[in-house]
């Protein structure tokens, strides 16, 4: 009844998905307070309260047939343009309203990127660990990922490993840094690593090779970041953005697509991606939302709330003799798996009530995947039953 | 660099797009008080209050974590349950929260269910004429559309056509009625044949053959007809359904599919659609936008609008001599070229800057769409420039 594809997708299905289940299904049984659900990246601080004040004022003064109405399938203009002069003020690019897509979530953006420029076969190369969804949204247009395993001490990506990824199938490669699940910052030497590599594929095999930046958590930073804007590294750079974590709206699916006009025929990609987003059933971003992140262009999140857990979790799992990799962005903590296979540790956890997701959901087993996003209470609480599974393990802190 | 459908779909992009860019040109060069856009079924006739009203509340009431946060990826429970007992209240159906996918519009409804039914090569029957981007949905999913000539005296689906239109790649059947571009509404008998006609053809060729009614017009209907809800008629039926038109929020992509328990394994094909709204990069429908609509699931548009718009455009065109279908409901009057290539019908309309949508973007040349959302004033007003375009072709009121 079902196509083949959703079949073996309902099977296969979302291991982080799963994971909210089970802890819904275990705070039922045991009372919500007592479970410590690390399996969702669903923002724990709320939208910025300008949020509210901006929505209330549009629906008093525009117009409802413009407010909920109809525009250009890329949205409108004048979201479009405050989104690019944002852009151009923090990063001194030079965009116009022209340059930016708004799309439906940062999940609707990658999708209508791909069914622009994937033909069945290609590849995208992605960077181990990354987001398993990746896989699913380059099966959608019957091109595949590539893994590229990362270098294990630091979690940047392995660039020998990464050279040899390309073939002549390679149409793109997706980068998500501050990545999810690591938490590591992609540093400015490996972003030129990249760009030189990719320069010299694209030489090489005598076409354009797309670099995609998924930067949902571009300013969840911490210790003093900069935040960073990849387009300035490589000419042929797309830029996929949500306001899910930014402004703490990940129900409300609003993100954009930016590509410079440094990209070959940026202008008939735009409008690749325009009919793309159409024709995918998109139609355009929610139009409200459109309206009303533009207007909440400069605010931020509350990145102390995220800092605090981050510390605190980090120092609270190190000290108890997890290995952890230190967090530098999003929030999530990658914490090596005391037994090789990391599925058995899950369930370990899973009897003090602690709900995390295995690596191999990320193309990395071997470890697991902690998100922080919640409150800071439950994460000290946590540690109480963080030690018990220490203790299970034989770890010392 | 363009995917090869990409490419192919920009050059044959949307003629109802293009003919909308084409309005918005010429009102640039001549006013846009003096160009007659029936173009684009965008609604003319703003939100009810209501829609102010209820989203300022939730957004004053509902925690901003919930309003704007990740919910099951079939949407809100309680706002299932609104619309759930909306429609059983109207059509006596036993629908549960269980039953309703919150969706990405009807557009974003049609393109998970195809997702998740649809394999490559299957074949899905729709009536002519026909909204054109049903093609491109079918084309997501290497599937494909074929199309039913209709009546030509009623433009009622042709039922011995119908028949003969199954094949073994048959998955589907898509109705939309009341209809666009027609306007007519599929008679009882029409649907209790084509239910029939199902029947033996599910028993043929031993499998399940689903009926999709989408349904963005069900409450715009005339003259004291009657709403309907297709699900009586034939066990596998699956509604699609969209508040862009009954709520004037086209911009806000919201709309809903229902699957009723009667459908074979509903259950499994439910969570199948689940599963294709998050992996085709929804993920959910927007969130304060579910809650919204599901408070104002009572609210009607204003139907005197599109009723006088519908009287003096028919009454007006019929004596011009122009040969035109009544329509029953929806927002669209179909109106036969007087040449047999109707788009030298649509360039010559154009120089008394009329815009209208050449049938064969609905496949169904020798006819016209005019779209009558708009101002009953230019409606009036546009009746001068048909007696031009009547002149020119010697019809006889």
């Amino acid at each position: 009844m079902l196509s083949k594809k959703i079949k073996a997708a309902l099977e296969g299905s979302s291991a982080i998905r799963a994971m909210f289940v089970e802890g819904k299904e275990l705070a039922a049984k045991v009372g919500e307070e007592n479970v410590f659900d690390f399996s969702l990246g669903n923002p724990a601080t709320p939208a910025p309260e300008s949020i509210k004040t901006v929505i209330k004022e549009l629906l008093d003064e525009v117009d409802p047939l413009v407010l909920h109405g109809y525009m250009s399938n890329s949205g409108y203009e004048d979201a479009r343009a405050a989104i690019a002069g944002n852009l151009n003020k923090r990063f001194g690019t030079d965009f116009t309203w022209e340059n930016i897509v708004m799309t439906v979530g940062a999940a609707g953006g990658i999708n209508i990127v791909f069914k622009a420029i994937l033909d069945p076969g290609d590849e995208v190369i992605v960077f181990a660990p990354f987001f398993g969804e990746y896989r699913s949204y380059a099966a959608n247009f019957d091109a595949s990922v590539v893994a590229v395993q990362p270098d294990f001490e630091t979690f940047q990506p392995d660039l020998a490993a990464f050279e040899e990824a390309f073939t002549e199938k390679t149409k793109a490669v997706l980068v998500n840094t501050p990545n999810n699940p690591t938490g590591v910052i992609y540093s400015d030497e490996t972003m030129k690593k990249i760009a030189e590599i990719l320069l010299r594929k694209e030489d090489e095999y005598q076409k354009e090779i797309y670099l995609i930046s998924d930067e949902p958590y571009r300013e969840l930073i911490y210790d003093g970041a900069e935040e960073n804007f990849l387009t300035k590294y490589y000419h042929n750079t797309i830029v996929g953005y949500s306001f899910s974590k930014s402004l703490s709206l990940p129900g409300e699916r609003i993100g954009y697509i930016a590509v410079p006009n440094a990209v070959t025929d940026a202008k008939e990609l735009l409008a690749g991606i325009e009919v793309a987003n159409r024709t995918l059933g998109f139609v355009n971003a929610p139009s409200l939302m459109q309206k009303a992140v533009a207007g909440c262009v400069n605010e931020k999140t509350n990145l102390e709330f995220y800092d605090q857990n981050r510390k605190d979790l980090y120092e609270g799992l190190t000290k108890l003799g997890f290995t952890c990799i230190k967090p530098q962005g999003a929030f999530y903590l990658w914490v090596k798996s005391p037994v090789e296979n990391e599925k058995e540790f899950v369930a370990a956890a899973k009897k003090y009530n602690l709900i995390l997701v295995a690596g191999s959901a990320f193309g990395c087993g071997g470890y697991v995947r902690l998100a922080y996003c919640i409150s800071n209470e439950k994460i000290n609480r946590s540690l109480e039953a963080f030690a018990k599974l220490a203790e299970e393990y034989h770890l010392e802190g």
